[in-house]
């Protein structure tokens, strides 16, 4: 065997870049706001059937002044998927869209994913605006550009990490979201609660022990901290090789519960609120925390009016076997996040069947 | 109207990262090249059904130690379709790859576009590691992350930028390259000699009189500098959004050639060859050069064995409205990348149709 004769070798280095994100209340009704943060004179808006009547004309009084072109997608994860990708895309190729285009992303994390996925992969990448108008995805989903479309065999399967250029968030837009949505919201804001501990935690908890709702003084800035910790995980690790990953407490338990009821019975953020109480039945399990510690997390979610508990209906097998396929999973070894107090959690990678049978038997609804 | 109230603006900041090109004789003979270069312990294998029988067993057994699984497709660019991007993810869930698998592309550039955008868009991204088997593949495709796949309405409209973990280029390989797709990859190198100029040219220039092959002893030169020359614009512009769009010199034309004769007439090497001829009878037509620089640049094509002309059966207006769809109109406005002389080119925006139907009349073969 000839030995390697090394020729060269040179190195490709690219580039670092950042993106605002900007909350604000009235933003959507100045024309500004949105205009100083699209590039080229394109913009295709893509919005769902529930939010598109509500903001819709909004946006587009903003950009009368561009070509601007819509695509209104039917609202629910279930059209998170190829066919509504190829609509977005047929949309941008009848439209003669060039490669400084913008598409703005009108609604909340559904329509945030899929457009954003259009946007990272139509011409290898157009311009993205984030407007989420839900509480879970102005605090989650808009920020750290993940984007994705679900695969007939699991959720976010195919999907890319595309930043946008801005993320514009007014926080006036959630007085026309459904109740039950905006408590879904709240699921993620009490993962953020499980994650940061501290002064955040304490606001959060006193809020909603006063029945936190669009007219409480605390939410604009419990928004504001939520999306402030985010963007500083997502700074430090893009592409979720290490403490991005604290993000998805909870999540490889709720991906699964989404997925084996084909996303029909819980809004994401109530899966998740189920997920945060597994990963603190875990955290008991693995002799991380005490009784009282997993009361906390169960009165925080009880508070919000969230469930935390699995029916009796779901299949725990076929919920663990979905389980393997989550993204989580490093060299074969299933991995989740657990914490030895609210505002000290760490990824764990070695979890036993045996543990998690039994946090599982734990955590289905008692008779 | 409300007055914007802003209540906070974060920053996003997003770390820069960095990759190697290594070039060598004898690599793919010694596993530690590749396995040095893939983390994890999955690899998908995707190749064609061309290189497959000539070089599969060896980096099959480069990586022994490994789960490994492969994906041959059909040898093609009529294959760089959604399909086989399917075939890739469905390969990628059936044996259970996670997010720290790592896609080996082992062939031409549509292999390299094919599985770097699979790459880029399973699980939001795994792993990459080029090994370009064609000299166009070496000195161009494999380098600077472009991924894509083809629309029925343009080639390369669905993609991202995405850069791999290591491009491995073995020059060795180039030995069981067919004369005319080495030819074509000179379409490459000669644009490269008049993005350089200077000595770069000049030894290109010598080269191709003296009748460039595998066997010249300036070939593993000339590809170490197309490959540091392009990652050099990489570098500095990893979205094309400046400098790096002079790569595209002759591809304006290139692209809108394969496309209305369907991939069936041209390799992409000599469509680019007729293009960087159109290119530099552009350049005469808006007076930045004179007749010797255009009869240098034919001389270079035909030195290299490749096509230079328009074939008359090609309907000059259809093949304009194909190039409205370019990826590098910026504004509405045809850009091309032109030439004052060899090693210093630039883009120039304002081309009008008159001149650019001048300029196709021109190229058109002759009786």
């Amino acid at each position: 065997m000839a030995k390697i004769e090394q020729i060269a070798q040179c190195n490709v280095a690219i580039a670092a870049h950042q993106y605002p994100i900007v909350v604000t209340r009235y933003g959507l009704e100045q024309a500004v706001w949105l205009q100083s943060h699209v590039s080229g004179k394109q913009v295709l808006i893509v919005s769902n059937q529930t939010i598109a009547p509500l903001y819709l004309t909004m946006v587009q009084e903003s950009l009368a002044a561009y070509q601007c072109n819509t695509v209104i997608l039917p609202d629910g994860e279930q059209y998170k998927n190829q066919h509504s990708l190829n609509v977005i895309y047929d949309a941008l190729i009848e439209h003669k869209h060039h490669r400084d285009s913008t598409i703005v992303a009108l609604g909340g994390g559904v329509i945030g994913d899929i457009a954003g996925f259009a946007a990272a992969t139509y011409q290898r990448g157009v311009g993205l605006v984030q407007i989420p108008t839900t509480l879970l995805a102005q605090i989650d989903a808009s920020i750290g550009g993940k984007t994705a479309i679900n695969h007939p065999l699991g959720k976010n399967l195919i999907g890319s990490f595309y930043q946008p250029q801005a993320v514009l968030i007014d926080v006036n837009t959630l007085s026309t979201l459904p109740a039950r949505e905006f408590k879904a919201g709240l699921g993620e804001m009490i993962k953020y609660g499980l994650l940061m501990g501290g002064s955040f935690l304490t606001t959060l908890h006193e809020a909603l022990l006063q029945g936190l709702n669009l007219q409480s003084p605390q939410l604009a800035n419990l928004i504001v901290s939520c999306c402030q910790y985010k963007a500083s995980l997502v700074a430090a690790d893009e592409r979720e090789t290490g403490q991005r990953a604290l993000l998805n407490l909870g999540h490889t338990f709720a991906h699964a519960l989404e997925t084996i009821t084909n996303y029909q019975v819980w809004l994401h953020g109530e899966a998740v609120a189920i997920g945060l109480y597994c990963a603190a039945v875990l955290s008991k399990q693995l002799g991380l925390i005490d009784k009282q510690q997993v009361q906390l997390v169960e009165e925080l979610i009880r508070l919000a009016g969230l469930p935390y508990t699995i029916p009796k209906t779901i299949d725990l097998q076929q919920l663990k076997t979905l389980m393997q396929l989550d993204k989580k999973i490093k060299d074969n070894c299933l991995r989740f996040i657990v914490f030895n107090k609210p505002g000290d959690c760490f990824i764990h990678d070695k979890v036993t069947q045996d543990i998690l049978d039994k946090t599982l038997v734990n955590v289905v609804e008692g008779d």
